[in-house]
């Protein structure tokens, strides 16, 4: 299939499996409304790059085309959809994918119903119970993709384990961030656990071992797969700083105001003047950073030579992915299929 | 198996399960080591409640001991780990089992640790988190409990179906509180979602599905267990405004502070005198309500006979029960055991 197919499959199965989901919950009671709509919301946007990468791990193993495996790919997106619902509320983002983020869309409903109660708190928790709601049915989705039971108890084991690696990178990520002591090093183990298993390397390998891959082929999708998502993480921490709101569906510089210590911000540190040192120091992780704020500390990343080291990484690590594709034993269309990927996923944001 | 040696046996499934996830986290970091000790607080409370309802509707269908069914019914405590861990974050309650809750003890932690960051942010972010790894810990060992593809394809749909409905009647237990229009009967469809399917019902057909039981049997395990799960939660309301605190692991009066719309509630505003109904509303949900405040609405609960009302509910959803379980067809043995848990989970806090 086509990049644009496979992702109008995954589109259908997602949305089937929503609206298969809906009657149960308006059964219980009309007032269950507005989770759905949320999650609509939310659905509506996302460039389904985890199912494309499990896709593209089946079919490098061999695997033909068939509804399971769209099914088994688009039951990423429900996963991410949880991670993306609690990251906003941990993080108090206002925005995602350029829509207001679940629990100000819920804050926002408490608002204009006049609820007598605290709104940011309604908010808060029915986005908890929202990306709750999504976890368990983005297991009840890949459990029902319709594989056999052979195969989806091989690609439990990589999902039970990308679950629990992206979870304890998420904790590792907030730590780094409260802590504020992250070195190159330590921010590169969050990328690692948080971003590039998850995204690129599991699903891959979850989509593979559907297919029933050798041992040899999972091992040549972690060569391709892990350079490629730590260039793709680090891609996307240039982007949340110097990215086109437009493009990213986030206010410019809100990975700034969030205080994230990325691998952009270690290495600017490491380069940095005491001067230059402790006015990101200041700045970052201010919610009320303004746009000269932001200025600033853009001019701060350049000129450290801290944005031309993450540019130089993103270089190294995504020649490192393309190397081990070239000699990847994989099918010449997933080849094709995971080049293109791999350029996708590290020009711009996905 | 009896009451105390099925406990025992609960326990070291689900510290088994949690112990070979152990060495998985710490190897990604040290830094786990939090989420680990937080979860090991936890599980060292609680009664097992819903993992022996499991198991005794799996021997009143015919099923036989086996590990198989002791691990997929410790599973459901993972289950109702997260969803403790995340109802405290939605709550904001200091306490859970008599301890500090997950997200006070990762505050905790920040503020031992003297991190610069935000040290509420950060606790609540940890709990969030903890409770996804508990949900996805939750289908993880009940995947792998042991029991046959078969049985577990139709436990998983009752599983779903069980998490579904516990997520939506928490999101609709938040609302009645927010919205602070709770009658009598929008109240017992929270506990009915919530609470009476989620604690007891569930877990009765989930083991009994897993055993291969007949429709008559899973019918009449509704019939039980639904007005006792409401006569369960009914009596968690009277304990949340009346209980020893030595008991509920809660200080007294929490659920008044917290301003929940329970059906105990919900009964003493349908015989309040406006000036009782006053006092109520005004009191309900006030984060510093003091003893003395505690006691004047403790008063007027019992004076307005809103304590006598839910008393006599208590009553006849627990007869009802007993006339259900007096006519089903399972086991004598089940029979036994599941009138001693009615008793068990409606006279005192479990």
């Amino acid at each position: 299939m086509s990049t644009s197919r496979i992702r109008k499959e995954v589109d259908e199965a997602l949305l089937g499996f929503v609206d298969r989901q809906r009657p149960a919950l308006l059964t219980i009671s009309d007032d269950l409304a507005p989770l759905l709509s949320a999650l609509d919301a939310l659905l509506g946007g996302g460039k389904r790059l985890r199912p494309a990468f499990c896709y593209w791990g089946w079919r490098a193993a061999g695997g033909e085309d068939s509804p399971g495996i769209v099914a088994a790919a688009a039951s990423l997106e429900l996963l991410q959809a949880s991670a993306l619902v609690h990251d906003d509320v941990m993080d108090s983002s206002d925005t995602r994918r350029g829509q207001p983020s679940a629990h100000r869309r819920f804050e926002a409903l408490h608002r204009a119903q006049g609820w007598p109660g605290d709104a940011e708190a309604f908010g808060g928790g029915a986005a908890i119970l929202l990306g709750d709601l999504c976890l368990a049915w983005s297991s009840e989705m890949f459990e029902t993709c319709g594989l056999d039971a052979g195969p989806r108890r091989r690609g439990r084991a990589v999902y039970d384990l990308m679950r629990t690696e992206v979870m304890c990178g998420q904790y590792l990520d907030m730590l780094e961030g409260t802590r504020g002591e992250a070195t190159v090093a330590t921010a590169l183990r969050v990328v690692e656990y948080k971003s590039a298993k998850y995204t690129i390397e599991r699903p891959l390998h979850l989509g593979a071992v559907l297919a029933g891959a050798r041992p040899d082929v999972t091992a040549a999708l972690t060569g391709y797969g892990l350079p490629l998502g730590i260039a793709f993480q680090l891609r996307d921490d240039v982007l949340g700083v110097f990215g086109d709101p437009a493009e990213t569906g986030k206010p410019a510089g809100d990975d700034l105001r969030e205080g994230k210590r990325t691998v952009l911000i270690a290495l600017t540190l490491e380069r940095a003047s005491a001067a230059q040192a402790d006015a990101v120091l200041r700045r970052l992780g201010d919610p009320a950073l303004d746009r000269p704020g932001v200025d600033e500390l853009r001019t701060i990343i350049e000129e450290t030579g801290g944005l031309a080291a993450c540019e130089a990484m993103i270089e190294r690590y995504l020649r490192e992915a393309e190397r081990s594709l070239a000699a990847a034993p994989v099918t010449a269309e997933a080849r094709e299929a995971l080049g293109e990927l791999a350029v996708a996923a590290t020009t711009r944001s996905m």
